[in-house]
């Protein structure tokens, strides 16, 4: 297989939004959103915003990292969680707005929370025939948020994300494995947006439009699956957990997060956690927080680093890719 | 690359829907489905009906002429136009209703039509590490569409199928392209179903769920560019259309199927044309045809077939497979 770099990521987010403003704008108790979520803070599109100039700034930054232009990018994947419209697919509206060449090949990969690490994987494997693919994840979690459910909305930010990946002579990926654990399919869903509720012949279609979690059980779940999928993907590659530099989980939650750590004695100073100023900015999380980690400047040539995560399904996931 | 076998494919059909039927139902004029789109008859789930009987049928008749059991399946990808609901992704559920393995890997692809075309390259790919996977299109187009425009709503209908690739000796894909002529990303919509009409904050949302489509703009456009890219794609591939023993084309309508036969000057017979029975059934359109081509037991190793279609978008699509 053909190695891969990670030669750019761009991110664009929204206004910066306080808990003390949504408390106020949702009568919620002052404090209530920290004390629920560990949360401080995110940030929000305004609803009805035109996304395409965030977009456009996410995908310019990370071609500017990657020192590219459009015309060096021969593939699209679009892997956000939530689709723009049902039709056409995503990816095919960021070429639009891109105004590139019809030779651009582009789908969507879609594995919700997972979708830009499920992307990274199967573009990897496409770098055989494309020097640069760009992915993109566009999640507004925003818009599905009902704040009457404070332990939900609370955990949750916007994020749009552009990462370019590109053939390399070393590092890549060196080991990637995916699960999945269906009996936690009805734990975190949105029921609108598909076949199961069709608008045209579904009443009270507007609460089908929050985003549902159980969150105990989904805890409880990801506790019993995760670090034994982590143990067990570390042996598979045959890797050491100290062989590995950083951690880039997905920033699901912050007692998910913590917890995973203190179970697999991974030492806290390795993982980046952006979770108290971004939340959980579904399929965006992990290329935010990767950003984060590259902007350090500590990253060194075959660094180790490993991504992980969960997604609705529930979905598990993990790479881990060597710095060229 | 591995080389991939399409090893089974099963399908699974609503009730079988007349002309005169949708013609009494919706108070339109005898004779005028025929008229305009020559579509005779197509096969629609029961709105409210329970898919998961059916998909399961499609799956288990794919692994029976595939001679696997489950199993033997180590990812499932779902390649549907439309979402079941927003979250989860589709093949989650696929997983689901299986009660299939958590080490079973499942992630989504969408390129709208021609999604389990690029999922089937895609897999292809993917069979360096998993020796069978399992494709899955659930299209319901009956739940999307509006029957006072006749000549879009009637050119369609429903299917749901399943396609196993396996790793194989011989044969395979022997060339794939897939182009994005985002021109005409208008042309063909189903407006709700994501973040650009969240359904809480959007009036009269019912109507955003109809499929909506520019017909003769979309005939202009495909006609410009579709058989130019079989052309450039046969003279990339190395391959004389003679060569080509079968063409699978995506059942997008009955006027644009006979156009490009015209154009390439491609033999008739060489083309499985199902679309006046079956219409458009979206992504599930080339496994029917296929699985209408492998029952007719014509097919010899070495044969070559032609996979193409369009999809919204507009996106082009074209995959010789090589008969093992």
């Amino acid at each position: 297989m053909i190695k891969a770099n990670i030669s750019g990521i761009g991110t664009a987010l929204g206004e910066n939004i306080t808990n003390a403003k949504i408390e106020k704008d949702f009568n919620l108790k002052s404090g209530i959103i920290e004390k629920t979520t560990k949360l401080q803070t995110r940030y929000f599109f305004k609803q009805d915003e035109d996304l395409e100039p965030h977009i456009l700034k996410a995908i310019n930054q990370a071609l500017q990292v990657a020192k590219l232009n459009l015309n060096d990018i021969s593939c699209i994947i679009c892997a956000s969680a939530i689709n723009r419209v049902a039709i056409p697919y995503n990816a095919a509206y960021i070429h639009k707005i891109l105004n590139a060449n019809p030779i651009i090949q582009t789908f969507d990969i879609n594995m919700t929370c997972l979708s830009m690490l499920r992307a990274f994987d199967i573009g990897a494997r496409l770098l055989d025939i494309h020097k640069h693919i760009l992915l993109v994840s566009i999640d507004i979690a925003s818009l599905g948020l009902d704040w009457e459910k404070v332990h939900t909305a609370g955990i949750f930010g916007d994020g749009i994300s552009a990462m370019i990946i590109s053939q390399s002579e070393t590092g890549g990926i060196v080991f990637s494995d995916f699960q999945t654990h269906s009996c936690g399919y009805d734990l975190c869903q949105i029921k609108a947006g598909g076949y199961l509720y069709p608008p045209q012949h579904t009443k009270d279609y507007q609460k089908l439009g929050f985003f549902e979690m159980k969150g105990k059980e989904l805890f409880k779940l990801t506790m019993q699956v995760l670090p034994k999928f982590i143990t067990q993907s570390l042996k598979k590659a045959k890797i050491n957990i100290n062989e590995i530099s950083y951690i880039i989980p997905h920033q699901a939650s912050f007692s998910s997060l913590a917890h995973a750590t203190k179970m697999l004695k991974i030492n806290p100073e390795k993982i980046i956690n952006i979770f108290q100023n971004h939340g959980n900015q579904i399929a965006s999380s992990i290329p935010f927080a990767l950003k984060e980690l590259f902007n350090k400047n500590v990253l060194k040539s075959k660094d180790k680093i490993m991504l992980i995560g969960t997604s609705a399904g529930l979905g598990l996931g993990l790479i881990i890719w060597e710095k060229p």
